[in-house]
């Protein structure tokens, strides 16, 4: 091949134009991939290709998500979950991984590596494009574009919206990046709504500060609802703590409780706005809201899907 | 679809009708799988749909048993047998779990739960249908249907039985559904043979009763070995044992001998009757035993994957 | 069927002409691969066959390797890495898992066993063709065979060949298996590199010495590089030390320093010779080393993809 590999690294790729062409493309596989289900048949557009899953964390949701996406486009499924157990354990470093899984000539490898920047070391050896499912408390560029694209399906526009998000904004990895991502867009703007100790990390504000994007701070979770078109809640990373972090919920062990969405906290956003999650939640928010149209978390797991059948077909040269 | 979901969820829903329609649908399932396997073809029944196994315990020969049914229909294979290293260890619930993966658009989810019920519970918020592989203590319903399928196979009737049930019936969950599945069809009758404190449950002794169904129970093992048609011999549940029963062990070493059945044993048996067992077993049957033609346990795990693709096959209303 | 099963369970069952024929095979399936990959098709040589991997021990490389294989020749691929996490806890035999498996209709079983003689074990009741894919520290007979055709692409040819072998002789299974194989093709002899107490077993050399086939011993690593048609390197196999060789790692730590290969050491080699490794390498060759035409443990990985797709089609006599 002559053109440069495709490989999805970091959200930092993905500009406007980018974001535009590929939600169409999504668009265009969404209305094929329903039309072939309600045939009860597998699409065959990437048919003879395939993907391999090299996962060195477990995450069933995105090492499923990638598995339906590429099996309704026809495509050879690999992978494993357990790396960890097998080459890692005697050594080997990724870089001699990704070379010896390019010599079993895959099409396209999906890496969710173990420590920051690992899919771009991944990338500089691979003969294949490689897609970034997370690595670390890095990236996880495919995360945040599936966010983006749930705001287009549910509520018909990336521009001129207020993006409320909540919970651990410090550690999560989504929020910070989808921050990044909207900023890029005109007329967005932002109010993060956090405990003490897990506000949104300088580095994302100083990147909004510089675009000229607007945001506020808050702690005090209903006031700011009713304003919202986008709420994105997130539970607390347990596994990712700061000390500091650890001392406060000791000291105000209320926390979780206060950043707990329910019925009556969604009946404050307008009927038009969408609740989002990146799931798994572990209670911030209440089954009891799960009925009502403006929570979207369960249809933002389909739209990753689409999107990243999206992004498969980018990589090929498919589009 | 207008018609509600056909979910596999508890051995209770099959009554004779569908045993004797499913059954035949079987027959059919198997000479098309012998035939493809005859000229090195996969059968393209089912091609076009995907099936996902959703393990939160391992179960290898359920797993396979489900993979193979599925592939041997043509249908694409998802799945995960370590889904308890991810998700649930974030504290995911199972229903999250169930909407999520009906997001990537399964055709149908094979789920081995964690705790009684969770087959139920994937159930009411599915809009593909679940078979329940195993809930925790609770059921395992197309176990008892290939049980019963393997008595048609080999003794060519499933009425006017006299099975009887040797080993840790207590803890057995193939026996006691076995034992409510098989009263259903007249003129079978149990003989329960079975160490103190391994005997059958009330429960289940309730249910015969009210069935007006015949039933014996012995602690000596060869007394009813040549009147039976069937023996189903089981392993001790060493993972599940009560503490009477620990004790009991302990007092009782010479338990396990006991309850071993070898050459010497089966030859007691009438020619045409059958030695089953759900398998793994630890020395309970020797491996003298396999040869002789009542030994009916090694095809029992064939006869189970073919009722496994018939009950695939109703699932998805195809039969 | 009425031809013998043709398993492959040990490296001793190859004579001259069976590696002839199986190399020729392999270079057409070679160049049929490489034909689909540029086309973005996956072959269908072995289309309706269901490969089916059973390891109890995980190893990404091989497990990986044999997956791809299959996937390339069109077949069906299920399997597990993790069989000891279920049945083999439960205490079930190697036999009966075997029983199991072949109860489910598979083409082939590619097992991963725990102990010597596992393969031999499986293949005794098994009704379709195992190949060994490594049994303890018994046989990996696929790994001999991809070393081998590694050679015959590199170097054009096995015959007349001054093979060097360094570094962990003792526990290398791969060196080991390498030595008998090579020493029935006329005009080869070795090199044998190795700290004291990690020396080529006597077995290996009294077979050496029975065939006439000649040998030297060395301790200095680069006396003998110019001279060198093959310099074949292995790790210390950390996981499976005497006693002794630990406490000589111990008196004499610069070892592994002085069991390095860099460029200035392969330089020292001929220009069309060739340096390989199994891999994984945990730093015994030093990474500088690998844009050099003589490195060919990259492309070694890729032959043995090669010949485990020709051994699958000479098991299901596709030849």
């Amino acid at each position: 091949m002559s053109r440069p590999l495709r490989h999805i690294l970091s959200a930092d790729q993905f500009d406007p134009d980018f974001v535009t062409k590929l939600f169409a493309n999504a668009n265009r596989t969404k209305a094929n991939v329903e039309h072939e289900r309600r045939h009860h048949r597998i699409g065959n557009t990437l048919a003879g290709n395939i993907l391999y899953r090299l996962f060195y964390a477990e995450s069933t949701r995105t090492y499923e998500s990638f598995g339906f996406a590429a099996t309704h486009l026809g495509m050879s499924v690999l992978g494993t979950q357990s790396v960890q157990f097998s080459s890692v354990a005697k050594g080997e470093t990724l870089e001699d991984t990704i070379k010896t899984i390019n010599s079993y000539l895959p099409s396209i490898i999906v890496l969710r590596g173990q420590a920051v920047g690992d899919a771009a070391r991944a990338a500089d050896v691979s003969r294949v494009p490689i897609i970034n499912a997370g690595d670390g408390s890095g990236e996880h560029p495919t995360q945040s574009l599936l966010d983006l694209y749930t705001m287009r399906q549910e509520l018909g526009r990336i521009e001129d919206l207020h993006i409320v998000m909540g919970g651990d904004l410090w550690n999560g990895r989504t929020v910070r990046s989808l921050a990044k991502l909207a900023a890029k867009f005109p007329g967005n703007r932002f109010t993060f709504i956090a405990p003490p100790t897990f506000e949104m990390q300088p580095d994302i504000k100083a990147i909004l500060d510089k675009a000229g994007v607007k945001y506020a701070e808050t702690t005090k979770v209903t006031d700011v609802l009713p304003d919202a078109d986008v709420v994105y809640w997130t539970r607390v990373q347990k596994e990712r703590l700061t000390e500091t972090q650890k001392d406060y919920l000791a000291e105000h062990p209320d926390t979780h409780e206060k950043y707990t969405l329910g019925l009556k906290e969604v009946k404050l956003m307008k009927p038009g706005a969408r609740l989002m999650h990146p799931l798994p939640r572990v209670g911030e928010i209440k089954t009891e809201v799960d009925p009502d149209p403006r929570a979207a978390y369960i249809r933002q797991m389909y739209y990753g899907m689409i999107i990243r059948m999206a992004l498969i077909e980018w990589t090929l040269g498919y589009e």
